[in-house]
């Protein structure tokens, strides 16, 4: 019976012939991560442990990201726990204020992900990274303590369902329309603890960027992972941001799928996901008003320079509407950098947007724009739960870069094309 | 028997002929000030009253900035609270995320404050406006609540110090290093509930910034209002800024004065006030090393484009040191965008500094930098008492930009000098 790709990558890590869907296996780690919130919590249990070596210094990655520069004592404590434990075991990837990013956005950048790779990182969004045809997943801090100091990770080979894409997107169709598009056809429990496994003709009109932005939101969908095959796209990105050997892992034709979907690229509108679940989408046209009070563009799922430029071409010339607070965060340094350099941070604050260093902030109402009651948000971040970015009266819209800016001008939920864009 | 500045400006917006030291007025005000943790208290004291309309839409000024983006939900609503207030009264100069700055950089950028005016602002630092010769200064929410309504606010008229400036500081002392020198020589009681009054020849070669600065900590000497005399520099800068009328108030030759300071500016050097109060101020070049965790450069105190280039001077082609945290925070979003245009914000991103949106942030331990249990911040912010900036057990230590910016290259509390400028 054929593997999958997820499958295939696993059976390698795992130094087995084949693995089938249910399985339970333990399989080598090429990264183990964590961040600000988390490894604290796998310090901790790291020190009961009778070994207390880390497998391999230069495989396990802190990322201080979700409340940095430290926005509570609490905080600045835990951020404090992970240097102190960095320097101590003199683990090289250690990104704090200044060298950072939002690990999901971090990782890939820096080369630290490569395809073929099987990687846990204690944070739900860790599925990111199978946008590089790599095996990625959220685990909890234990794991993570674990994995720091075994380099292994037990995991239950999971079942997978394949989305077969076609045909090319139009202008304002990115990742996160894609992504919502399915978790609205499936649900939140659509693919749970299932690979979400994309391949089909249209992979090839999605770039980088896009595919980062369909992985990270498969845990959305309940999925174990997400992962897409590596093409030309995925070598150039690879190749531009690091110099580790890859494998490629392409499914067996007789790989056996739970479901198969077919989706047409070409035919998907911009989307939005209303609250309280991102499986609630409604496509742009098919709703009434809805007025906003802020709107964030940011985060691991579209802080990457692709959606700050889109943004940008949008609110380019044009004004954030009167009592409306809009938020742009790029996702890394780097990325903060490139914008300023391609003058985009400017055109937001000409727009009267504010421009925060790279946090995961806000999209867990942990500061950075949290919501009061009865206020609403457009934000490209990934959860729209009752209280996710505030106040449990607020509400948070999920929607795509292009919908975000164009909303912020408008001050009400709307398309591009409704500033003649 | 002769008035002082301060003195003039009380007794003409009273009405009054002349006024002494100890005497009991009510003034007309020009502007009333609240920021988003003092207009809430304010709004609500409001609602107890009789007469619930303001005395003038135009002359309320309402800045969030302590808390925006929100950093919680408690902010969140404090926020919603002026907005909501803001646009039933239709006070014109409510300023909110994209459109704002620390109210005390903002106030005089917008040409809201000038010579000659009386101001109340339900914060302590409202002594800022002393820079451009106005009597300012900082109320409780109870007084912003009734000066909102009636435009007039009770003062007991302060008696005065007067500080008799001479000389030209040397490249690396600012308005910061004169102030602190003033508190450390005086003390943080020294000034109680006096004018501070600046004069003599030094005064031409202190910059706008410097004065502002300068006032600004007048409070930290327990000073009721700081203030200069209009010269040059004052009427440019009032006219770059806005269009209306001003009124200069000299003092009487025969001005009494409880006490008269001399200080030689050219004699001046790049001073630190160690934990845990103003006053505890040492020269560089005069303690042992100070190893330092994080850096902060911004605030009402020193976050104009003036302590920003001085900074990105220090900081141009040298990196953060390793385990240092350097957070640049410009004060206004009109700052960030001079300073992102003179490519300010380019060197310190490249340097490894993070550039965070306008904010009072750190500097009373908000968000945006708090600090853990022993570590230790050189910041160009105001306050440094126990817990000021966190955890009870960490350490801040007031510098100027020059100082702070040495400070995070070298990781130890360093003069520019030291990095052979």
């Amino acid at each position: 019976m054929g593997m999958t790709m997820t499958q295939k990558i696993l059976a390698a890590h795992a130094g087995l012939p084949e693995v089938k869907a249910g399985q339970l296996i333990e399989a080598g780690l090429d990264l183990v991560l964590g961040n600000d919130i988390t490894s604290p919590v796998a310090i901790n249990e790291m020190k009961k442990m009778k070994d207390q070596t880390v497998f391999d210094k230069e495989k396990i990655a802190l990322v201080m990201d979700h409340f940095i520069p430290n926005k509570d004592i609490k905080s600045a404590e835990n951020c404090k726990c992970c240097r102190d434990f960095a320097n101590v075991h003199g683990i090289t990837n250690y990104f704090d204020v200044g060298d950072m990013g939002i690990e999901h956005a971090l990782l890939p950048e820096k080369g630290l992900v490569t395809a073929g790779d099987a990687v846990i990182g204690a944070d739900s969004h860790t599925c990111t990274y199978g946008a590089l045809g790599a095996f990625s997943t959220g685990v909890g801090s234990t794991d993570m303590a674990a994995g720091m100091v075994t380099g292994k990770a037990w995991f239950k080979v999971p079942p997978a369902l394949k989305f077969v894409l076609t045909g090319k997107p139009s202008k304002w169709v990115s990742g996160k329309d894609v992504i919502l598009h399915i978790i609205g056809m499936i649900g939140v429990d659509g693919a749970l603890y299932k690979s979400m496994e994309f391949t089909g003709d249209g992979v090839k009109h999605l770039t980088m960027d896009d595919r980062l932005t369909i992985c990270n939101m498969a845990i959305e969908a309940g999925g174990k992972n997400g992962i897409f095959p590596v093409d030309e796209t995925t070598v150039q990105y690879i190749k531009e941001h690091g110099d580790r050997p890859y494998t490629v892992y392409e499914a067996d034709e007789d790989a056996v799928y739970d479901a198969v979907y077919t989706i047409d690229l070409a035919a998907l509108k911009p989307t939005v996901a209303f609250p309280h679940l991102p499986e609630n989408t409604k496509e742009m046209g098919t709703f009434e008003e809805v007025k906003i009070d802020q709107v964030v563009i940011g985060s691991c799922t579209n802080g990457r320079i692709q959606d700050i430029r889109q943004a940008a071409e949008i609110l380019k010339g044009r004004r954030v509407a009167k009592n409306v607070r809009c938020i742009v965060i790029p996702a890394t340094q780097s990325i903060y950098l490139q914008a300023m350099r391609e003058g985009l941070l400017e055109i937001f604050i000409e727009a009267g947007a504010v421009v925060s260093t790279p946090t995961c902030g806000p999209c867990l109402g942990g500061y950075m724009g949290v919501l009061a009651a009865g206020e609403r948000c457009v934000s490209t971040t990934n959860r729209n739960f009752v209280g996710r970015m505030g106040h449990v009266e607020s509400e948070v819209y999920l929607a795509g870069p292009a919908v975000a800016a164009a909303s912020a001008v408008t001050g009400r939920i709307s398309a591009p094309w409704e500033l003649g864009l």
